[in-house]
């Protein structure tokens, strides 16, 4: 399945009024379903609206986010459905991850068989109470970066960005070294999908957690992103825009550093500043 | 609860680098619970990551795009829950739905328990063949506009965001006359939250279908979008940036116009042209 898809529209231009092509990002769900190694009935895990593209890594950092997958290992294969009946653009949306037995009873429990928006990403969990994880210790990574570098970072990602992307608006996440480098970037029609799909990307290569790196996601910063952030180990999260009141208490609570309006010069640092030095230091 | 929040932040600007209040728009959870007007127990329905304010209007909109009411007369009340062992923070973070028998058993069936990002709109659908809703008849509505008001919206829409807002980067969503007058907007952190509030403002008040309105949603058009406009009976749905290949194909099934990259004197129609006079027609 293509990520982008062609159509005729009518465009209006001033006076100008004719047909033409247009280009769009496609939508399509993604259904994941899992199963354990120790032969455990199939179960309809969740349906998530992404652009096709980097499935297996959206649904390891959907499995990894959700809390799935307490440790890669408990991924041990992600593969098209063989169900015989289906057809091909079914088995194209849809992926089975065979998980470890305990893996696959946290599943179970977390089991919603729903459809989640292009942007979800707290699905799952059963309570307020458990909107802010406990008992987790906060990350204490000693990271530290100039100013310089992080104002060199949003047009590291859009340089990076495809053309797709750049015509049809779709959300982008990237993952920078603390000198600045993109290590590796992902997009999607939904902004939680481009940052699942990336720390998806280092879960499947073995290389969590990024306990040295900076994400950098298009869009206003949710919880969700700060959420999923953390569960990466990831100390720095940075953003051309606002973030949320519960974004900043949950990266203060989980010690991390969050950074919001990156534009040109400026920016603002909410949580932790000293990992950002200071002008001259 | 208020729909912003000050907090410290160290704000850099060139060599400048100081401590300053900074005002961030208020992410909190709403917990929506159901009951029933003939005594069924109380059942939790979904949690959604919202904007507080306007809560009831999230909420019977929600209720309504998810199929929970089939009829706004299936809504008999909504109110904070009674129980006494809640503090006043966790009981302005939940409302209870009470509902007729036949919504009841709806959101029973739909029952999630689980929480949603605040860009979340197809939740609880089990299965990706329930995405697109089979036996609805397409909207027919003969409401025709002409390109100048379509083009007088986007400014239209952003004078009415309140100021915080616009220092939050909120989303929005207005509801417009064929003659381009706003007739009400509604804001949050979350796009798909706001327009679950606008539609739920009208379905309070019994005034749905809106089958002479124009719906106008900043950000992106997804899937979701067209689905909640669909629902609510809105034949024309607009937006400054570009709609998803899944949003076109259900806005051509549904018989609605839909319009995307609504700039200045541009704009394309992506489906159902014939509501968008021609230039001098």
């Amino acid at each position: 399945m293509e990520p982008t898809e062609s159509v005729r529209v009518r465009a209006r231009d001033g006076d100008s009024d004719l047909e033409r092509d247009d280009v769009l990002a496609v939508e399509e769900p993604l259904a994941i379903q899992v199963r354990s190694d120790g032969g455990a009935p199939l179960l309809a895990f969740v349906t998530t609206m992404r652009t096709p593209g980097a499935d297996e890594e959206l649904a390891a950092g959907l499995l990894f986010a959700e809390g799935v997958l307490g440790d890669p290992a408990d991924l041990k294969g992600l593969e098209r459905p063989a169900n015989p009946r289906m057809g091909p653009e079914l088995k194209a949306n849809a992926l089975v991850a065979t998980l470890s037995a305990a893996a696959y009873e946290r599943a179970a429990k977390l089991q919603r068989g729903t459809v989640m928006g292009s942007a979800c990403g707290v699905c799952g969990k059963t309570s307020i109470d458990n909107v802010i994880p406990a008992g987790r210790p906060p990350l204490s990574s000693r990271i530290r970066v100039t100013p310089e570098t992080l104002e060199a970072l949003p047009a590291r990602l859009r340089e990076r960005q495809s053309i797709f992307a750049r015509t049809g608006g779709l959300h982008a996440a990237g993952l920078f070294s603390a000198e600045g480098l993109l290590r590796e970037s992902r997009e999607d029609i939904g902004r939680h999908n481009a940052t699942d799909k990336l720390i998806g990307a280092f879960l499947l290569r073995r290389e969590l957690p990024l306990s040295s790196g900076i994400l950098m996601a298009s869009g206003r910063t949710g919880f969700e992103i700060v959420q999923k952030a953390f569960a990466a180990g990831i100390p720095i999260v940075a953003s051309v825009s606002a973030p949320s009141s519960l974004a900043v208490a949950l990266a203060e609570t989980a010690g991390m550093t969050l950074i919001g309006f990156l534009r040109g010069s400026r920016f603002n640092v909410y949580t932790h500043p000293a990992r950002v030095a200071r002008p001259g230091g």
